[in-house]
């Protein structure tokens, strides 16, 4: 998607330790056009498969989810971090081993919102290590859902999630693809940009 | 907002504890399409006031901020509530007691995304005691920004939040304004529905 990469390109921050900071459109504030548009692109790939439900995780997994979720006419369901007080008993639940934080952490989501039978779009911001998309594959599983496909805003190429993800039948569409960062630039997998 | 006032009427369960219970489509589950009706309705009432930034807290602050913010054409920016790795180090912090978790926690937004000068409209799912507006409202304060107003989806009238917040000059406008839910059932503020 050119104008995300062009964004990244322009505007992103790659920072020591293969961190790529931006958080002035994706994760800190967010451009809403630029999220409408990714949400017009998952939904244009991922569009006669049946899906009926989209699934990420909080918190900024949320905006591309819920522009897809309205380009499709579909519900969104976020996986929560934090035990919520108002959670049902009745929810499935996954571990998850941040690399970021180095720590351990649970997702939950209410049997509610993931059913039998559920054709399951999954969003997400970054795919970098996969412990979250592994995690939410996890859960859909448990449900007895169908894993339709991943659709990710920035995958970074170089690290394991992508291959992990796709080793176990995943389908992941990635709008922007990173193949490296090592001089301290952005550069994609396909040449274009 | 009569579409929601249906919904939240149809659809929301009142539990122990003055408890509203609306995850299937505002806080877990989220219906994109709602939550786009939502941002209209509070681009109309704060339209024409010079905003330039909309600001919430994550995670369900977020779906109706982004949405918001589409229809205003302006960036998002939601403080998060837990100590992101990648986060700036020049950070503006408030501290928020949440009665529902009986907790303190601390809530942070860049300092580069909240400039002196900059006209703000808070977007938030609920107000209830209000702890959490107050604090976004010390980071506004702190930031040398303009708080213009807060649309709030759901406002629980019986709790002291709005008070407190209209007490200290803040223009609140809710959508759906709920007067009690004393016998099991939900009662707005307004007659009709």
């Amino acid at each position: 998607m050119d104008a995300l990469k062009q964004k990244i390109l322009n505007e992103g921050q790659v920072l020591p330790g293969n961190v790529l900071k931006v958080d002035h459109f994706l994760n800190h504030q967010i451009d809403p056009e630029l999220m409408y548009q990714i949400g017009q692109a998952f939904a244009g790939f991922f569009a006669g498969r049946n899906i009926n439900r989209i699934l990420t995780i909080e918190a900024s997994g949320i905006p591309p989810a819920l522009m897809t979720g309205l380009a499709m006419k579909l519900p969104v369901v976020f996986a929560k971090k934090t035990e919520a007080a108002n959670l049902d008993t009745d929810f499935l639940a996954a571990s998850v081993y941040s690399f970021t934080r180095q720590r351990e952490y649970t997702i939950r989501v209410s049997r509610k919102y993931l059913q039998p039978g559920d054709r399951v779009l999954v969003i997400d911001d970054f795919l970098a290590n996969g412990q979250a998309l592994l995690g939410l594959a996890d859960i859909i599983s448990q449900a007895g859902a169908d894993f339709v496909g991943a659709g990710i805003v920035i995958e970074k190429a170089f690290q394991q999630g992508g291959e992990l993800a796709r080793e176990r039948g995943i389908e992941v569409h990635s709008l922007a693809k990173i193949q490296d960062m090592t001089d301290g630039k952005v550069h994609f997998c396909d040449d274009h940009l």
